[in-house]
């Protein structure tokens, strides 16, 4: 790989230093929102972003946003990712994006520079808080609350499973700003696929034309505490075991629609009070729902509520069921498909239009300014593990894509500002 | 119930005094092993025992021995329960002991005071330590190492769910102890039952003639982490899902058998990483198998392997599965169960014989020494939960039962040490 450009080299080595903070042994990260990894991550593109000469905003949720303005009042070209992960994840997804928006601003205004041309439109490259929404819940909180989908004060008051709220996690590490957030014109964003499509296909770049329907159930099951060892059998209200049918039915949710409609799982499982010798109390559960067709979640949703109350008659414990973190299909525009594909092109690069089945920060983005969403293969598709992987050249052919992207985007005029998001 | 004798009164308001340590809302208590309510446990256990001239000793494992030497170098009558509890668990469990113990010593006391009498034994109060086992696995932990059934070193490398080791906790409170403890010559523990054979039949006192056969399985089931809305259904290997079959598994293995043969369920179980849109990697989970008849959980226990590996292929799961915590039926000593019917009897109160599906610190004392476990009567037969209750009538009846089994047991002379426990 010594036939790389020093340009190239670059980002590489910057890759290889981001990719040490919060790293794991098994050559993962491991970076929740807020914690003291995060605090480093920050301090890191803050220190890269003021290299460049880009001024960093910081928000009332935390999100960072490093701001180069070519005229004054104009809106701004956003571009960015977020750099907070799953547990014991893996060293691309998000960090790739900010990563690659950061030196395609840095090339955009070397370009500039070398031009002698100062565009209409105003650029930042931004950081999101809470992305994952690991620690957090709702996941895209930071780009949720800037599109205004989410209240800043009730998602500052959200807490984790200690109860800590991200108001003081933000506090702790000096993150909770008070800056006025650049103005968007547009979004553009390049993640990993995180699936086997481009892999697959031997295709250097996706372009993102929706994202799927996705929603999430907060399912709480309520039965009896009592004794493992001193209570018969039939006296038992065990709500773990009213959760281990629910968790069955909610993976079993798609085998009632042809194969890849629907995605559905259960990634948060917290049993009470979770001792040995103690019959559980309580469950309290997240699923999630995802399918390209809405009706298809919803017709899973109203399966699964009538299995739920299935479950709770026969073993007599009580469902509890709330839907949260609603998102509807969203289209991203024609036109910027249109430039990315062109750009791509011109850069010699193949693409193929995809769908994002994952919620990413453009979706959120998409629901106000019109977004790019451009995908790099992911190893073997996997992803939100620690053996995630995408190739080095791939990772530079993202950076060309999107420093193309930008370089256009920063000479369009503003459209209209979209319709909030529900 | 103004009717008491002024010593009944002493019993009930000392009740009503613990009761208020760790005291939930619901009307129970939550009291750890280890953590500030247990110190503050142990400073009214110390105080108690002070007044009434008792000398206090705390053993490396924390236990708390409060002794009384009548004939130097004899061995002791030790008598006594725990004060820890079960998350948001009831008043009763072990603290009805410990009370009662503590009075019936008091009382002992008093009447070899009266008849100038000094017996060949000596008299202990113990307070074990961890009996529940809901902070730190294995139950029966203090008196366990006191039988020689596990090791001290062993059990204070013990640690949580939070990685704080026996040791830590110990130290955090003062009490981790270097006495060395009284040498028992015999044990007697009064509790209540926790099942409902007591009440449904109108019975004062339940005299134990045998434990159960019990035993737990360390079991975890290994998956791969993956993002829940990017990977397709046929490629995940949801640890969550295997567990969730396998929660039915254990619940279910009672179905194999007649009713109330065998009870088994699972306490613990611990999902990572636990995040709403990450599939799980790996779940851990404890199982409670007990039985009168050890075959019976020895067939159960078999059938479990044979379904977690079916479990495991059809899931693409695998599941590693240890035995722990075995503890073989015990009778108590007929001589013991004797004494105790023909006390209840002198005190005008009826009985009868039971076993215990629970483990209790006088099953683990039965293996060194003869030990006497008597019931009184839980309403509802429920217990480890706030709800769990027994009337002020039926723990005056207990008192006044191991008062005389105490006293009858200091006039014994000791017989030979039992074979040591498994």
């Amino acid at each position: 790989m010594s036939n790389h450009s020093p340009d190239d080299h670059l980002v590489l080595d910057d890759f290889r230093e981001l990719e040490r903070i919060g790293a794991t042994p098994a050559g993962g990260v491991h970076r929740l929102s807020g914690t003291p990894e995060d605090r480093l991550l920050r301090e890191w593109f803050r220190s890269r972003a003021e290299d460049q000469g880009f001024e960093v905003r910081v928000d009332g949720i935390g999100n960072m946003f490093a701001c180069r303005e070519f005229t004054p009042g104009a809106p701004y070209v956003l571009v960015g990712s977020h750099l907070d992960s799953q547990p014991l994840a893996g060293r691309f997804d998000g960090a790739y994006g900010v990563l690659a928006a950061l030196h395609a601003a840095r090339r955009v205004l070397s370009r500039l520079a070398a031009e002698g041309v100062s565009p209409p439109l105003n650029l930042a490259v931004v950081n999101w808080f809470n992305e994952e929404g690991a620690r957090f819940a709702p996941s895209l909180m930071g780009s949720s609350v800037y599109a205004g989908i989410y209240s800043l004060e009730d998602m500052l008051a959200v807490t984790d499973l200690d109860g800590v709220s991200v108001r003081d996690a933000l506090d702790s590490i000096g993150y909770r700003g008070s800056d006025e957030p650049p103005r968007a014109a547009c979004y553009a964003e390049i993640h990993i696929e995180q699936g086997r499509i481009l892999e697959r296909e031997g295709i250097d770049i996706g372009v993102v034309e929706a994202s799927w329907y996705t929603q999430k159930l907060d399912i709480t099951v309520n039965g009896e505490q009592s004794h493992t060892g001193a209570t018969a059998m039939a006296d038992r209200r065990d709500a773990l075991v009213g959760a281990a049918e629910a968790v069955l039915a909610v993976h079993d949710a798609t085998l009632d629609f042809p194969e890849g409609a629907l995605v559905s799982s259960i990634g948060q499982h917290v049993v009470e009070p979770n001792s040995p010798i103690v019959v559980p109390r309580r469950v309290h559960m997240i699923a999630d729902l995802r399918s390209a067709d809405p009706e298809v979640v919803r017709a899973a949703r109203a399966a699964l509520l009538d299995r739920f109350a299935a479950i709770g008659e026969k073993r007599r414990v009580e469902f509890e069921v709330d839907d949260f973190d609603v998102r509807e299909v969203r289209r991203f525009p024609e036109a910027g498909v249109s430039l990315a594909e062109r750009v791509i092109a011109s850069e010699g690069l193949t693409s193929r239009r995809l769908s994002t089945m994952a919620g990413h920060d453009a979706v959120a983005m998409n629901s106000i300014v019109p977004a790019v969403l451009l995908f790099v293969p992911s190893v073997d598709g996997v992803s939100h593990c620690e053996r995630e992987s995408t190739e080095d050249e791939d990772m530079l052919r993202g950076v060309r894509a999107l420093t193309g992207v930008v370089r256009e985007l920063l000479e369009r005029t503003p459209g209209p500002p979209r319709s909030a998001a529900r």
